[in-house]
């Protein structure tokens, strides 16, 4: 039997989202700031949920949602995180293996329920984020199957593993399970207010433990404490192999030690909801930097798969990647 | 204190639906017909959900859909229907509440879980259903909240209600004690299959009970029993006061012992799904008839309700439909 192979195994916080459209007065009522993600407790995600409008869920969680990505440009992929052994658990765990990703993170079977994403977007397409970590806390060392590691190109990881505690020494020893086989290891930097809560951690791993980075333009200046994102560039140059910088619609640009290479964002007719942008950007880099892409087209891909999820709602391709990748002549 | 005055309460089997893109093969594979809705059970539930794509969880049910777009209209609309306090259930009442929308039918505390409805969509936008009922099968007579039907002008029903025993005899004294406070009765016959399950019982009550019925094209030529539109035509006027037919992009006729009003379907820029277009267009209408708003107008709101909902995914309106009907220049 062949051993197992895999491009990209992510470990991330497992989460369905409550997409709901609201107003800015909504938001300012409820001392949202508009375009992070805020962590709420069981009672307030239960009055924050009884507040807000008639809503749809959807199977979510920042690296979750990269996975699903990168398994619809055709990509293998496997997750790992935690879920509740209750109804939106069993949302989550169908909506991964229904497309292929391999997701076998025993669910807990007493405790917090599964954890949910309370996502308000606002007219102007943005999103903004509350979430309630629910069964995410029960994750740990335990959970992480290092044959699953030793299997996949790239081992990925979000900031926001950092906010339950158990999840972080299971980071840790993940990214140090992939490192022993010889893997990469990835990080999204997740959101600003995360990176504010963990900055001291964040840079001691980027400078030690971290392969490829992944940031927009906010997180990476708060990670470097400037507000000018040329010093942030000059910053973590150096610092890891890549660091991949997005700008929204000013595209993206990516920083090895020797190089920089700027990227356009791809167009869209609309923007609808920007959930999942990041991490949508990041299944099309992670795809072509494990399929031998040239880093540009990693990051033409990178954007073409960003452009596709802020045109509906929701942080869960639409449509097949592969096949869009296939018309805008990207060959994969 | 004054009276409590609605202007339609809606009695139907409260669900959950999964919605997920699919393609005709699976339709085929699966033995599923088409734009029809068949009946599961818990076993083929799973089984069905297990091979079916990523989907996303929206709160659905045929009338619950309708009191929800009564409600987008500025309507006053309140809801009698069964879930199981498990999440799913949660989510039906909240997207409900949320909407101003009275619900205080009491959860079950036991028993099977929520009702879901798992909603293939095709290509070709057409939705084809598959229906757990669920927890539906728990709603009783004792659950029908009589001050509820003697505030509201309309009490709506569907036909769907035949399927779990209980809810039929509910929705037999429902229909009495509507009646018996001077209120008008609606149905909708839901389903072509619904309709071949439950025929006689039909005929009888259209006959007897119903003031106002809806069905679409395939629903009335089986009611009647003919493949002739004109002849299911004949057969109904004169059976209840108002009859609403509705013929997809042929738009729809209202029969009346008197008079027939033909009204054109209302524009749609690019149908995406189906679902629920039934259900809005009932929506418009019975706004429209509550709101003292003449035959033909009733059905151009019903028609503009309907654009709305096929054209995106989910059976909730995702706009506000007296905003909508604003710009259309209906005044409401």
């Amino acid at each position: 039997m062949a051993a197992l192979e895999l491009d990209v195994v992510g470990i991330g916080n497992a989460m369905v989202d409550v997409l709901a459209r609201t107003d800015d007065g909504f938001l300012t009522a409820q001392g949202l700031v508009k375009g992070t993600t805020a962590l709420i407790d069981a009672a307030r995600a239960e009055s924050l949920y009884g507040q807000m409008g008639s809503g749809i869920e959807m199977s979510g969680g920042s690296v979750a949602n990269t996975i699903a990505g990168v398994a619809s440009l055709g990509g293998s992929g496997a997750y790992i995180g935690k879920v509740r052994d209750d109804q939106l658990g069993g949302v989550f765990a169908h909506d991964l293996r229904s497309i292929g990703v391999r997701f076998a993170t025993p669910a807990s079977t007493s405790g917090p329920a599964t954890a949910r994403c309370l996502i308000l977007v606002t007219p102007d397409a943005q999103r903004t984020m509350n979430t309630y970590l629910g069964a995410c806390v029960d994750l740990g060392p335990e959970d992480i199957d290092g044959s699953l590691l030793d299997a996949a190109q790239v081992t990925y990881l979000e900031g926001y593993l950092f906010d339950p505690p158990r999840a972080k020494a299971a980071f840790r020893g993940a990214a140090d399970i992939a490192h022993k086989a010889g893997r990469k290891v990835s990080l999204s930097l997740s959101d600003p207010f995360c990176v504010e809560r963990h900055r001291a951690d964040f840079r001691t791993l980027v400078h030690h433990h971290i392969d490829i980075l992944f940031a927009n333009e906010i997180e990476i200046c708060s990670l470097y404490e400037t507000k000018d994102f040329a010093a942030a560039v000059a910053a973590v140059r150096g610092e890891c192999d890549i660091a991949v910088l997005t700008r929204s619609a000013q595209g993206s640009v990516i920083i090895t030690p020797r190089e920089e290479v700027a990227v356009a964002a791809a167009s869209v007719a609309k923007v609808v909801d920007t959930t999942g942008a990041g991490d949508l950007y990041a299944s099309g880099f992670l795809f072509g930097l494990t399929h031998g892409m040239a880093l540009a087209a990693c990051g033409r891909l990178g954007s073409l798969c960003a452009a596709e999820i802020i045109g509906h709602f929701g942080a869960r391709p639409e449509t097949s990647l592969k096949e869009l990748a296939k018309k805008a002549g990207i060959p994969i």
